[in-house]
């Protein structure tokens, strides 16, 4: 018996998010079902990040226990053959048995990527929000610095959580802007997010960059502890997981 | 009458090329059809770039002359409405009587995107070439110096052309790389391009980046005069049509 960790990268376009449902193909699903097919064994994988429906990776990672012979590095060459193209592993190893991809410690780094400009580029669809609200990135910046550190980011979290806790540490928000204009970029890294977090950060400097909320008001909104406080969780379409690295202890 | 310029992007994924065919959707045709519903006459546009089945633009340019009593710059609202999600004008305005999209001169810049890792990144398949072999940037900048300029470029032009003469000029040519690695953008602007012209000259610059071919032989692949010289016709999902620029004499 053998752990082996996956590097996950999916186009979350057509799935019903990561998590398997009753009604609607995830990608712990496909997973699950290639692998066992793969293996001639039960396989379930255990996920570092539960994406919501429509939410893309380049690496997210999957966790599972296997008797193959085949070894762990090989697999991911394996599993690509019986792969839709929508999923592709990026790297497979044997890992320790007590690893755990979501209670081990890690430093998670999203993007939110948003596309400001009179009309809708087709090319850019799929991967990012489309606003033709212009947005100021240097108030966006501003607001964003309120957020690094450790807080309690209950205004940043969407009702449904069963955290038990809502104390979230960012390590970075950065704001970038391609030189071209038209694409910014919300980068966010941190030890773990609530759930719908990035994506309600992403709606609030969104506000912000609009003018509708001064940036300094994002202390106030992270103070109020109140969903309601802070701006719309921006939709699903924009957000991709970029990374998680393990912190070796 | 009015003569009116479309800047126009699409999502070449779904189509038969620009031009209308006997079968198969063409973003021409549908450019037409939802034109001539609109204005309520019939409409057939002229385009600058008649782009091949999968190729992608962000700012291809058509042509066309109507009745319509609609302000130029509304146009591009108003088709916006009709069009599908992975056509979209970019800008809509009046021109002179006599501008023509092919034969008024231009600038013309064009980008083909490689993803050059391990495995494919899913998120990147439909606006990218996928390669696992690993490519030298630099061999592939010191092969593209050697194309700048005017030249008789019939080596790097498909055999089918009806052009009457294969001499173009290329302004420039950049190979970019993307700081984390694995993008690779060649990136060239001329005055006008022969059939398959930038998807020959890619294919032939990833010979260089392997190994294949030594970037001085890309002097001599020019002086051969000889399609079978060149390096293969790299895939159209990698090309993107950037912007057309006309040039006021």
């Amino acid at each position: 018996m053998k752990r082996v960790m996956l590097t996950v990268a999916y186009d979350g376009t057509s799935y019903h998010g990561w998590q398997i449902q009753p009604n609607g193909e995830t990608v712990e699903g496909v997973l699950n079902r290639c692998l066992s097919a793969l293996l001639g064994e039960k396989i379930e994988v255990t996920g570092a990040s539960r994406t919501d429906a429509g939410v893309h990776a380049m690496g997210n990672v999957a966790v599972f226990d296997t008797e193959s012979p085949i070894p762990a590095d090989k697999i991911s060459y394996a599993l690509n053959r019986s792969l839709p193209e929508d999923i592709r592993i990026q790297k497979s190893q044997e890992v320790d048995r007590d690893f755990h991809p979501r209670h081990c410690p890690s430093h998670k780094t999203y993007e939110y990527r948003i596309y400001c400009a009179p009309f809708p580029m087709p090319i850019k669809r799929f991967y990012s929000y489309f606003t033709y609200v212009p947005l100021d990135v240097c108030l966006m910046s501003q607001g964003a610095q309120y957020l690094t550190g450790t807080h309690d980011f209950k205004s940043f979290c969407s009702v449904q959580t069963q955290a038990e806790t809502t104390v979230r540490q960012i390590d970075s928000i950065e704001i970038l802007e391609s030189r071209t204009g038209g694409d910014i970029v919300i980068r966010v890294t941190g030890r773990g997010f609530l759930y719908n977090m990035v994506r309600i950060i992403a709606g609030t400097l969104m506000e912000v960059g609009r003018g509708h909320i001064p940036p300094e008001e994002v202390e106030t909104i992270l103070a109020a502890k109140d969903r309601q406080a802070a701006g719309p969780t921006a939709p699903a379409c924009g957000l991709t997981l970029i990374k998680i690295e393990y912190i070796i202890e």
